[in-house]
């Protein structure tokens, strides 16, 4: 059987190749359109949706007005708040009624995908792709993990490097947002 | 087989007993500590928690700045903060955890529960009883129904009628509510 | 201000004549059905979403293979499931995503909402109305509650009531269902 | 402002770092007792939880009768079945209340933590330590990482290389893993 040591090597690899060939544009943009959202709203179904609850959870240590669809305390979404979905497929059904329904109230929309050509990216003000091979959509080298493990692995260090750089614009220390961390658990 | 008809008049007429002992004094000092509060949290395990999420989101409907422990957006507690807790036994063992943490940093705890003599209750500064009577808890007459059911229903409408004398008391109407509610879904 | 005990009354009496207006062979139909389906998947949004919770749990207490929509380990449907689904409007975008993908799948869809007429109704194998005025859609009597409040609460009791007709079907106790309660909170 | 590439090679270098220092032989053991277990329950906390979820969420793809404790269908648990908790201080307070709890009813308990000489640890039959530095536990190399952030992102990866050994040993392939795939979102 492989090594954890083995496999290790081989995943981290596989994120490198993966981030390698996110524009570093795309994620400024982003960043600087969240660092001037009055209110943000996150979205994601599935493992995705576990790595945009992380998201939203640090943005909300940074002190965004932030909230996660479907979460009990999230209130309406108003023209000029930004929603950001994280979605592989980039074709979810419930994930695309929600992102029309916020397109219509005049949301602007920002979205992390593998490819922006299907049905979220056409809706989308800001793309950033992550080209991760799936064993749905293949793309120059493969992935030894299954399903869509690279794409949210590497979903959740992009989301990760953009905390990381509203924090460097804004200067929030770790020490400024452990004040805002959950602390009756 | 029973009707639904003889279902629904039985039933009814269980929280309607139930209800009945629940103390007017009391509901109206936790309606005062709510008005007042800056910040609400609201934590409940199980079908107990189902309520008193339905609790908190009126709240945030009425535009409090309202959390439900555990989700992902909800800050850290400071002194000042409520929590308020649903509980039918008073001792499920994460909710003391939390309870006791809340206490510690100088949260106001409110309870609803069956009876106050339980573990839940010595921590809290307001204590709503609904003396349902369960499987476990006796009391003066017998529920047909299953498990906690009354209770959690009971506690659902105890809820609901806070939430109105709340609405009462500060004129904000359904239509105002509305424009709270989540609206991507 | 009202008295909690007038509150009491009059959301009882609407509770009744909600529930008054439920067919009890509608409800005995989805009855039947849930007792000899083999899974049974359960969705909803919002408030309506937690009573549904509830009675997704009370399903798996009584050995029902059940699963709540987008929950973490809620598998994939096939043909010959049941998705029960709870709406107010019967029109919400991203559960009726969902439904159209759970019929294209070959699942049998039982609703339970206000009425029939719109997009979930017609979706729909077993439809219950439960014909609750709201803020958005009126009928003969007004409820003095705000938003879908009444709907929520007579959907809650017409589930509890659906559990109790098949515990009294099958024989099985208030004690053997807690035996599959959760026993780590 | 440093660049994404930048970030991109500072975390995943600490990862590699953080990583390296996890033990073959216990990563073989908790593949080992997962094999053969015939219900397992998942637990944690914050961001911590969502990494568990995701792991929850493969076991599911797998095969295995998996529950992630406080969801809606999560039944009782039962002497013998495994407690699989992801925590990085590894002494959370509610966290720390069900371990106790599943020790009595006789659940064996696997940990993935920071270092086991905490409460959590003191519980567990099976420790998985991932040394990362954090804000509050310091190692021999710092990260720049604000928070939990390091240990967390180990923490799934962790995850993902058991699934994959579990994988290469049963020979499951991502084909039939997606049979298992929610499909209704």
């Amino acid at each position: 059987m492989m090594k954890f040591a083995e496999y290790k090597n081989k995943i981290l690899n596989e994120i490198f190749l993966t981030l390698d060939a996110v524009s570093e544009e795309k994620v400024d943009e982003l960043t600087e359109a969240i660092s001037s959202a009055s209110r943000i709203f996150v979205d994601g179904a599935g493992r995705s949706g576990y790595m945009m609850r992380c998201f939203a959870m640090r943005l909300m240590h940074l002190g965004f007005r932030t909230y996660f669809v479907g979460e009990t305390v999230t209130p309406g979404a108003r023209e000029g708040d930004i929603l950001i979905i994280g979605s592989g497929s980039g074709e979810t059904g419930s994930l695309v009624a929600r992102a029309k329904k916020a397109k219509k109230i005049g949301c602007k929309i920002a979205l992390i995908t593998i490819s922006g050509c299907y049905s979220l990216g056409s809706l989308a003000d800001w793309v950033i792709e992550i080209p991760a091979p799936t064993a749905k959509k293949e793309t120059e080298y493969k992935s030894i993990q299954p399903m869509g493990n690279l794409f949210e692995q590497a979903l959740l260090l992009t989301c990760e490097i953009i905390i990381m750089k509203i924090t460097e614009k804004t200067g929030i220390s770790s020490d400024e947002m452990f004040k805002n961390h959950a602390n009756l658990e």
